[in-house]
C-alpha cells in the first residue's frame, strides 16, 4: 500500500467522544493500525452526551467534527454510542469525509456471535431511547430478538474508579439480572466506557454470555475502511496519537491511560 | 414595603443551576416569597458541572447571567453548589445586580447547629476538591473542624430515580461512614440535588445528626436580601414561576416536580 498510497495517506484518523470513554477505541486503533496518526477529542466540558436530547448531542457533535476537520482529518471516528445513535445520519449527510460510528460494527460482531438470535444491548438512556442497536440488528437478521436497557449509573462508578466493588457488582445485576432471566445469549456493551467493566460483567454473567465490545468492532471496521478506501497511512509511518479536551484533564483521565496502557502525551486544552 | 417598593420590585429573581436540582431552591423560594416572580434557568444541555473545571464553569455561570440580565432579573442566585463554590467571586464582581449562592447560608446555617464544632460536608468533587465550604465555615468560626467528602455517585442515583432502595442506602454509606467515625454532629447537604435524598440520608445517620439543606437556606439569605434592598415584590403580588432549560426536558424534571410540588408551568428551551 506505502507505494499506491496517496499523499492524504499521513493525514491523522479524527476520533471524538463525550469524553474520555472513547479512549478505548483509540487504544484498540492503536494496536490493529499503529502506523496511523489519531487526533482524539474529548468533549470534557460538556460530557455526559447519555441523558441529553438528539437535537443538543447533533449540535455538539457537529461542532467536534468541524474541529477535527480543522486537524485535517482523512476520515473520522464516533467513539460514542449516544453520539453514534444520535448524530450519525446528521454527519455522514454533512462531513467530506467517511464517517464511522460504533453500532454498525457492534451490531454485526452481535449477529455474528449469538447463536439463539437473542441478543441483550446496554446503553446510556440516550443511546437506548434512540433505538438505534434494535434497528441496525434487525436489518442485519429480521428475526433477532432484542432486549435492550439503559444503565445510566454505570458510567458514573466507571468514572468513580469503583471498578471491582461488591456494590457495582451490585448494580450490575440489578441491571443485567432481568436480561438474563430473559434469555439473552449475547449482549453488546454499548458505551464505550463499559469496556473497563468488562472483567466484572463476565464473572457475573459467566461464560455462557458472549459479551461484545464495540470499542473493538469499531477498530476493525475503521482499518477495513482504509483498506478499502486506499487511505491507510504507509507502513513506514510512526502514527503520532494527539488528545485534546474541552475541559483540563481529571483524575478520570489517569484512570483510563492506566486500564489501557496508553501513551496520550501532552493533552492540549480546546475550546468549543 | 409595598407604598416604598421601587418600580423594579416586581422584576424576577433570576435563578440558575446546571440542572433540575436548583428546583429545591426555587420550591423553598416559592414558600418563603409567594409575591416574588422566578426566573429558572437549567442548563441541562451541558449538567453536570461537579467535575468539571473552575474555568469552565466560571465561562458558563458568565454566559447564564447574562441570559438572566436580559430577562430583567433584579438578583441572581445561584441554587448550585459547584457553580457557588467555583464562581460566586467572578459573578459578583461582574454582574450589576446582588448574587447569593449557597454556601454562605448553607454554613452559618451548619455553624449555627453543631455543638461540637465538627462538621460535615457532602458535594461533588468539584465543590468538594475548592474547598469552599471549609473557608466559609472557617471565616464564620476558626476553631470549626471539617470533614468534607466528594460523592459524585449521589447525584445519577436521585437522577436514575433510585431514593428510596437498599443500593443507594449502600452508597450513602459507603461515602458517609468515615465521616461518622470520624464523630461530625451536623452535616451539610452541599449540593441541590440531595435534598431529595434527605430521608434516606436521615433515617441512616440517625437523629444525632443534625442536616443541613443549603436550598431552605439559600432563600432565606434571598428574603433578608429583598428586605434589606427594598426590592421585594408588593404583597398584593401573584409570584408567577418560568422556568427554562438549555436541553428539552426529560424524565427527571418529572421526579423534581413531584417530589416537590412544584408548578412549573410550560418549559421554555433556549439556546446558550
Amino acid at each position: 500500500m506505502a507505494e499506491n498510497a496517496p499523499a492524504s495517506a499521513t493525514r491523522p484518523i479524527g476520533v471524538f467522544d463525550s469524553g474520555i470513554g472513547g479512549l478505548t477505541v483509540v487504544s484498540a486503533l492503536r494496536g490493529l493500525l499503529p502506523n496511523e496518526s489519531i487526533f482524539y477529542l474529548g468533549d470534557t466540558a460538556r460530557v455526559p452526551y447519555g441523558g441529553k436530547s438528539a437535537a443538543t448531542v447533533q449540535r455538539y457533535s457537529l461542532e467536534i467534527a468541524a474541529m477535527l476537520l480543522g486537524e485535517n482529518a482523512k476520515t473520522v471516528v464516533v467513539a460514542c454510542n449516544t453520539a453514534s445513535a444520535l448524530a450519525l445520519p446528521r454527519l455522514e449527510e454533512t462531513l467530506p469525509v467517511t464517517v464511522t460510528g460504533v453500532i454498525l460494527p457492534g451490531a454485526r460482531a452481535a449477529i455474528a456471535k449469538t447463536r439463539s438470535a437473542h441478543i441483550g444491548v446496554i446503553g446510556t438512556r440516550a443511546t437506548i431511547d434512540s433505538g438505534a442497536y434494535e434497528r441496525a440488528l434487525r436489518t442485519l437478521n429480521p428475526e433477532v430478538r432484542v432486549t435492550a436497557r439503559a444503565c445510566p449509573l454505570l458510567v458514573p462508578l466507571i468514572e468513580e474508579g469503583w471498578i471491582e466493588s461488591p456494590i457495582t457488582d451490585e448494580i450490575i445485576m440489578q441491571y443485567l439480572g432481568p436480561l438474563l432471566t430473559d434469555g439473552i445469549d449475547t449482549l453488546v456493551l454499548g458505551c464505550t466506557h463499559y469496556p473497563l467493566l468488562r472483567n466484572a460483567i463476565a464473572r457475573l454473567l459467566g461464560e455462557k454470555i458472549a459479551l461484545v465490545d464495540s470499542a473493538q468492532n469499531c477498530a476493525l471496521a475503521v482499518k477495513d475502511l482504509l483498506l478499502r478506501e486506499n487511505l491507510g497511512a504507509p507502513e513506514g509511518n510512526a502514527g503520532k496519537l494527539q488528545v485534546a479536551l474541552t475541559d483540563p484533564p481529571d483524575a478520570f483521565l489517569r484512570v483510563a491511560r492506566e486500564a489501557l496502557q496508553l501513551d496520550v502525551g501532552e493533552v492540549q486544552v480546546r475550546a468549543l
